[in-house]
């Protein structure tokens, strides 16, 4: 795996010019760091790494560019335009055949079909088990943060609502991105876990019950904390200006990495969350106070109503 | 006392023309910031908090300037040259009655005299009370990373090494940065701890001792990552350079804040600390694997000699 793409990204980096170059890798991939580092030293760059955490195309390292002629990335699809940046996929195969775990489940004879960026090179083969079995797939074309054909983020869900479709099959792990999936598009979803081979309906319904009283919590905090992130796909200052306009006691508080030592230090009885999305979903369990999506702010602030409650975006 | 901060601090702010403003405090004062905030917020200033974690003046938010015409950091002296930072001291006022405690310690008749940046304004008080008692003091003018006459920092021994003295008294909480003066200097030094009146002679021996131990347990190690830091004071990229260019399986890696998880997750065997010197020497007990200072890789590498080893300070 890694020595094809050393060799393809040596041609690139050749073809650039570039001498100083500077690498990142995601949590998961960070152990390769030290080999591919070597074989690029051996090629004859100049490597630097970048040792800071990172969990998407969001969250660059821009700041070795101080230091490198060109950032590579692995692992993500760019969100943004970034000149500066190579993108390096890490492509995750898994055997087609896991889809007949799908089947019993799916009720239409069309399905809207969305994956994660390790495996949208698989999409054309889904579509085509898919229809062998009678069922035809709408894929939509990527977009915005989700260059990839059937592409979704947990911030972003365009290409699920793009599909049209009233039965979603999400192809990936973990249930954050398929409860998106419902909430965004309101879709009857299925995820599979192309690994373990599980496949399951998804409903939002628990998340809700849990952010409804998340909310009830925070109703008249008597601080608020809006946390505006640093990191160069997740800045939203001017929706943090406009959130912090609705609240006397609401303060913008910057932040790179958003953790429940500094949301304690800080003090604020509760925060709003404009950074990545998935922290106040995914995290309050690890946070001292309640952490807000904007949506949920909106509501407790009386500018939003109840039944337009959606889950966070950025756009 | 923060009413005075504000006060002071508001007429300052109008005479720059400064209306976008950005604040940044130390882990110890965070609590306050909500407060200070609010106070600004109410004198007609926008108001922006940083919220990531902050140790010192090498640690300034200055991606808030992006959002904000100027950033007030609390609680440290300047490090270095930041035109758009105004720097807020925090003085913490003591007894100096306790300074009769390192009486029966100090046995000549000068004694070097040293303290952190938040007990500076005491320096005068301290002189005239060790004059009464027959001793008299040599204090030198700050300067490079300590402006303050007669200042110390964790990563800068310069106005201990400048009095010239053989016995350093160091009036201050903590025992690193009396034992960092001791290796520093290598003059005998007192410690006050000013808050429980506490004095004791302290030696830089056991640290010493601990050190030896890492460097041997990182001798030989398959691979090698050199540290940099991303923070405004602590970026010595030609150092690590220089550290590199020592070992064939070195690699640099930036990193803004230094963890356990993180260097675990890189994942190399070693690494050399040209960030903050502090982590080296004091979190090396929450390492997975040994972290040295540039001197002790040096010294592994073969090119510094045992007895030149000296503690590590930034320049």
């Amino acid at each position: 795996m890694w020595l094809n793409v050393t060799s393809d990204l040596i041609k690139n980096l050749k073809k650039k010019g570039a001498h100083r170059v500077a690498l990142q890798f995601p949590e998961g991939l960070k152990r390769q760091s030290a080999t591919v580092a070597a074989v690029l030293k051996d090629a004859g760059f100049e490597v630097i790494l970048s040792g800071d955490p990172c969990y998407g195309a969001c969250d660059l390292a821009l700041d070795t560019l101080t230091c490198a002629d060109v950032l590579v990335h692995f692992g993500h699809a760019p969100v943004d335009d970034q000149p500066e940046v190579i993108f390096e996929p890490y492509p995750m195969d898994f055997d087609i055949g896991v889809l007949e775990n799908t089947l019993p489940l799916l009720k239409g004879e069309t399905v809207g079909l969305v994956t994660t960026v390790q495996h949208v090179h698989l999409i054309p083969a889904m579509e085509r088990f898919l229809q062998s079995k009678g069922i035809s797939c709408s894929v939509a074309e990527g977009g915005g943060r989700t260059p990839e054909r059937g592409q979704v983020l947990g911030c972003s869900f365009t290409a699920a609502k793009a599909t049209g479709a009233e039965e979603i099959l999400f192809v990936g792990t973990g249930l954050f991105h398929p409860i998106g999936i419902a909430l965004a598009t309101r879709a009857r979803v299925i995820a599979l876990d192309p690994l373990t081979g599980t496949a399951q309906e998804v409903s939002g319904d628990a998340l809700l019950r849990r952010r409804f009283t998340v909310m009830e919590k925070a109703r008249g905090a008597k601080s608020v904390g809006i946390i505006v992130s640093t990191k160069s796909g997740q800045q939203r200052l001017d929706l943090a200006h406009r959130l912090a306009s609705l609240s006397p006691v609401a303060v913008i508080v910057t932040m790179r990495e958003v953790n429940p030592d500094e949301l304690l230090n800080l003090g604020f009885a509760c925060y709003v969350n404009t950074a990545c999305p998935r922290l106040a979903y995914d995290d309050q369990v690890r946070f001292p106070v309640p952490v807000l999506s904007p949506q949920e702010f909106e509501i407790l602030c009386g500018v939003r109503t109840w039944d337009t409650y959606t889950i966070d975006e950025i756009a």
